[in-house]
């Protein structure tokens, strides 16, 4: 039962009919319902660049192409129809909320609040120039000035975006620690993605990235801690103790051969493991509904355990773990009264999801982005049985078409 | 230009209207066109146990619950349904061709050509008695006369399907290699796919299995080793000597946590590897476009080199060499003149695969099965536009629901 955009109650038909007066009754009788996905982590205006280089490493990838092309093409409109795009793609595959990591973030929540999605926005912080501000200075000062912009948002909230341990200094680390610790903001950060980035630190400061960002005030309940593909049993100990939250990414560190995540031993340490996609141009979707696939999957190969990260758990991390990575895991992330009513429903009446033993293992082991029928937030509607409500999908599609044909040439 | 379910020239548009004369064209312009995806190693009628159980151990799921289940639950009537829901699913997902192991092949061949789906069926053989055969020497002959019922059969050949090297004794595989190589037919089997395998195989042969195999004269053109998980160089080296086919089943692999087949070392070394998704029951999907993005992914992860198993070599992996695993490759596996005209349609103008920059990595790292929207046999037409022409899904769906009910009870 849903009034006001908010989860009024969870009971039978029977109860709730007993209970309160409805004027809109939906019936799905061959679905599963889900709390909405939450996306841990992406850069949502990268579709544009979906499949633009790949069968590369991390750093040929983002130095040769990626960042080439975002200089000299990301631009508000690039955001803006990037974005869209994501939206379209993310409510087809049940996704309610994403966090995103990007340029021009005040762009990309006007476009997700304009198609009814909750995003928290990062605000990204470079030291060296980029289409979005000249140093790390000015990301930090634009960054506040979205973060006032959207104070009064019901569906856009903002974080702190350090790119990276190898693109922000340590001075301009220690102060977002401060920031973020005075605004009560949580901090997006990719961290540990790849061993040379231990290697590196371990050369240019005598510590690996996460002591780094201990010895300056970060390793804490607010940071979200993405990739984490090389650590030691210490590191995901020390990940435990201070509440550190983890987004697994798993297609996106295979495809870039970064390495894989010990998920396993994170969720058996009692960490906080959220999953993301990562952006477009380097998984090459942002299906979480197969990201929670290959997440539960990998796990097993990885760890040697066929019991580990099982359906539950995936559904879990692509949920409420993600929700509270967020810090926003008292209004969303699951089925509860009072919390907002992202709702993700799958049929799974279907060749490849039929005979039904267990819900969860279908959902994660067998369903398909494509089986997601309806989609709400807040009680919105964005998918109606496949159709997208808010997206207009023809446009989008041939704007993004405009874009390939003016990188492509 | 098809013409008698072949492949009669492969041409621009121009060309074939100024060389042929058509009675029917198909437009497809938002589409990639593809060969038939080839599954080289599944257990249809499994799908009836999709889901039955998970996140345990080959041999616990198998001896705890699989066998168990199969010895009180499968017959004629099990297999017809669930070979029928397996074919629903794969023509569904652009499966043109599949390589069986399962009891009762005589009704798996017949239900694949009434679905109109090409097939190998396997003459299984396993030592213990089964609702099948009571010993191997039963599995032998029964699977013969399957042989010669099948002889005619335009859709459906036969290889020989001696289980693994742990319910297979050495007189019978020695038998096996011989009957293999006087009838020119294909074998078919389980191996190396687990490192307790090779552990009881050393402790009890002195040897690994493989080196077995090679003693009781296996190890040749012919054979069609599936998972290969746990290998040695020179083990991949004498498939490679040998012109071995391996079958990579990678979720499977990863969900049972059987290992993680270096995948790239045997196509490094020349080896003609295929794809297969396993039984629905350990995948737990038949889905060969999403086993195409898996096996890509992890052969990077597996080998650290994010160049590894690229987007083409999955698809050559799915189709092609599939086909020569089946010792088919000929007949089908390509669109090439003279071939049979099994074909594969993906409409890739959707959210999830645009702006497109290469079509083979939105293939293979971004579409999703039901994006599959035509698909053909021979020539003849199993999915038009997302439906099923061969099958009455509905159908099939509520038989399904009913053996679920008996086996769940």
């Amino acid at each position: 039962m849903v009034d006001g955009g908010s989860i009024l109650a969870v009971d039978t038909r029977r109860n709730i009919s007993a209970d309160f007066a409805s004027d809109h009754l939906v019936h799905l009788e061959d679905h599963v319902l889900i709390p909405g996905l939450v996306n841990a982590h992406t850069h949502a205006a990268m579709t544009l660049l979906r499949g633009y280089a790949n069968d590369m490493s991390l750093m040929e990838w983002l130095s040769k192409h990626i960042w080439p092309a975002e200089s000299r093409w990301v631009d508000e409109q690039f955001v803006e129809t990037g974005t869209d795009l994501a939206c379209a793609e993310m409510i087809r595959n049940g996704t309610t909320c994403f966090n995103d990591m990007y340029f021009f973030p005040d762009v990309a929540a006007r476009r997700s609040e304009t198609a009814g999605m909750r995003v928290c926005v990062g605000m990204i912080v470079i030291e060296f120039p980029t289409v979005w501000a000249k140093d790390s200075d000015e990301c930090i000062q634009k960054g506040l000035d979205v973060y006032n912009q959207l104070r009064s948002s019901s569906l856009a909230s903002v974080c702190f975006a350090p790119h990276s341990p190898y693109t922000v200094a340590c001075e301009t680390l220690s102060r977002i620690a401060g920031l973020s610790h005075e605004m009560a903001c949580p901090v997006h950060m990719h961290l540990h993605e790849t061993a040379q980035e231990i290697t590196d630190s371990r050369k240019r400061y005598g510590e690996s990235p996460i002591e780094r960002l201990d010895r300056l005030g970060l390793v804490n309940r607010q940071l979200n801690a993405v990739h984490m593909t090389q650590v030691t049993s210490e590191e995901i100990q020390l990940c435990a103790e201070r509440n550190v939250s983890i987004t697994h990414c798993p297609e996106s560190n295979l495809k870039l051969a970064s390495g894989m995540c010990p998920v396993a031993d994170f969720l058996a340490a009692g960490v906080n493991v959220a999953i993301g996609t990562d952006g477009a141009s380097s998984n090459n979707d942002l299906d979480m509904v197969g990201e929670m696939r290959t997440a539960s999957l990998l796990a097993k190969g990885v760890s040697g355990l066929p019991d580990a990260m099982n359906a539950h758990a995936s559904i879990r991390a692509a949920t409420l773990n993600g929700a509270a990575a967020l810090g926003m895991d008292r209004e969303i992330g699951s089925i509860e009264t009072g919390k907002h009513a992202d709702l993700t429903a799958v049929n799974i009446m279907e060749p490849a999801t039929q005979p039904l033993y267990d819900p969860a293992c279908q959902l994660v082991y067998c369903a398909s982005r494509e089986q997601v029928s309806d989609v709400w937030v807040s009680g919105q509607r964005l998918l109606e049985s496949g159709i997208l409500t808010t997206i207009d999908k023809e446009r989008v599609l041939a704007l993004a078409g405009e874009w390939r044909n003016r990188i492509a040439t």
